[in-house]
């Protein structure tokens, strides 16, 4: 049976508040084809409930344009966290993914759910800076293994002891009475970057070379997450690298996946492996920013190596952006070159000959910003609002 | 700004009766949320274009519910064809896609697009069988490599000599006053594949194995042509064999692509370097199913090369069904068992425990339905239906 869609209700009229400055209700009526009186009280619902507001009365001196109404965007507040294997990034945004506070802390997502929900919901605390716990309309935390999106459960993470199945949602409704997502990392890197820098772009790849190596697909404009949230593993495709003669063993278990020559924590056992003292992948970096040539060697090698994955992506997915994301994306244009190198020479003319390959723009933001624009996707859904409408302001 | 749809149309109430085998306007009326005269009108509509027709009218004798109407899928015809590298498949099709009447010709898609095309339109001829060309509201063909399906041009094929840029669309234009769709042969059997035997799994690869090799995706239930319609291309993924010392030169002029290792190409080069009397593909499927041991031998290996590309969309991708065709799915085990040995090894757990690898059951017919249902959605789409309902009949 196909599904039919009715006419235009407040979810919609507030997507057009959220995407434009500032509408009258004969804009209104104009864009959405309603009548006077549905969309009176369309409007009146979210007037009601401060989602919409009269234009400029935040600054009322500045003059205010008579009949004009605008989306609140401070009507609430979405907590957001991008959970890294070494590190995690916690921030506070408005209702239209802007990040207004933010702040960042060492942690290693090893050591279980427990001590890391803990450090992200103190973070949470002091970024809400006494505003009441009832402004957050939403949560979203992103985190380096496959997530089972419907639940929000980490699954089967090959790096993240203890998360197996664990409930992130129901951990937090504990503490906020809003939705909770929780997504893979490079997949709301993925639709930050694509909803921020490339939103002409239907299909973008999206690579984080960091401690491991994910990746994230938007295709037709939607993250892709396959059918057990796995999609986008790129890290464990296995390589034979003639040059190496025996292959690595990876963190996942098999040996010779791309994230076991290419990932920091690789270019860690190697750079330790050539007598250099580095324990970190920030410590890789600042060994390639220092100019170190075994650093530099290594690293265009992890960018042919990534340039052998990401080719066989190009070949089975054709994107028009492949953007690199992590750590090791900030250094310098070792890592780029070696990536070029390879794409172009293995992928067909067609697939590359209107291909970019740039450095994420957003980075380290498009985690923190990837959620935000997922949570308010979700809280305005039609579902959602109703909810969201019918709560005392 | 955000798109609003309106209240359904005739084409959402058509797709009712597409989908249903009858109904009454008190059905439409409770199905739509329409009032009865609106339904009225809709129905009226398709009525006169005899879209609709009163349930049983082709059966008479056999007593007719009052009041029931059911989709006219005689109403008109679609005709398909589907091109491979040696041989071409055309069907005349009913409008729920089913297939009526076929033909099979041997062609070397290489001589070129004319030639190609005349025999397609001579079959095209054969199986209207005295039917009038006004009776044909739809023309599909689908080709052994990637199209930009927005023009229905062939680009910068790696196999199909003299078709670069073709206007397939527009040579048909001459012949039929009706919608003309081109596809890569792989989306079409993916499309095809999905929609008949996996209609709720909304992920699915399908893989072509014939004398080249090539796959067709689909993600969130739609087909995924990627950027520039060269998604899918797992035949030009490379691959190192540790067990050959040369990798192999490929049609697309790389080497150590997947089918210049596994393709039926590959598979003759290989029989005829060890003396034997092979051809064509269906020459390496009969000595095959003749029990020939070198030729088991070179399967099982294709099957472990195609495994190590499968693994590598696993990871990427992340499909719930993989479905392979082409002629040598259609041999024996030894592929299989290649495929399989390799997937499970090198993809992770989470993306293999619910997977299903399985020989395409509508092979070799998948391409032909594939196209008939792209072609069903085209002419019901709400802009050209209305186009057919305002035509005379």
């Amino acid at each position: 049976m196909t599904s039919l869609s009715g006419p235009p209700g407040v979810s919609d009229v507030l997507a057009l508040f959220r995407t434009t400055k500032s509408l009258t209700r004969a804009d209104v009526m104009r864009l959405t084809g309603l009548s006077r009186s549905t969309v009176n009280q369309r409007l009146d619902a979210l007037l009601n409930a401060r989602m919409v507001v009269p234009y400029g009365e935040d600054a009322p001196t500045r003059g205010r344009p008579a009949g004009q109404f605008a989306f609140n965007s401070g009507r609430g507040v979405l907590l957001v966290a991008d959970v890294g294997a070494t590190g995690l990034r916690a921030a506070l945004c408005d209702l239209t993914g802007t990040v207004c506070a933010e702040r960042e802390v060492t942690v290693d997502v090893a050591t279980g759910p427990e001590p890391v929900l803990a450090t992200i919901n103190g973070l949470f605390g002091q970024l809400l800076d006494g505003r009441p716990r009832a402004d957050v309309l939403g949560v979203g935390i992103d985190v380096p293994g496959p997530v089972d999106f419907a639940s929000g459960r980490v699954v089967s993470p090959p790096i993240m002891n203890g998360w197996d199945r664990f409930d992130i949602p129901g951990w937090f409704a504990e503490h906020y009475d809003a939705p909770v997502l929780v997504d893979k990392d490079a997949n709301a890197m993925a639709l930050g970057e694509q909803r921020s820098r490339h939103p002409d772009v239907s299909h973008l790849l999206m690579v984080k070379v960091g401690t491991g190596v994910g990746s994230g697909l938007i295709a037709g404009g939607r993250v892709h997450r396959g059918a057990d949230g796995a999609a986008g593993d790129i890290g464990h495709i296995q390589l034979t690298v003639p040059e190496v003669e025996d292959e690595p063993l990876c963190r996942c278990g098999n040996t010779g996946c791309v994230e076991a020559y290419a990932g920091g924590w690789a270019l860690v056992r190697d750079l330790t492996a050539a007598g250099k003292d580095v324990r970190t992948v920030n410590d890789v970096v600042a060994l390639i920013r220092g100019g170190d040539l075994t650093a530099a060697r290594l690293l265009r090698r992890a960018g042919r190596i990534l340039g052998g994955a990401i080719a066989d992506a190009v070949n089975l997915f054709n994107p028009r952006v492949i953007s690199i994301g992590g750590q090791l994306a900030h250094t310098d244009e070792q890592l780029f070159a070696g990536i070029r190198e390879v794409v172009y020479r293995r992928s067909l003319p067609l697939a590359t000959r209107n291909l970019l390959i740039v450095r994420s723009e957003l980075d380290p933001r498009a985690g923190l910003v990837g959620l935000s624009l997922l949570l308010a996707e979700e809280i305005f859904s039609p579902a959602r609002l109703d909810r969201l409408l019918a709560t005392e302001v």
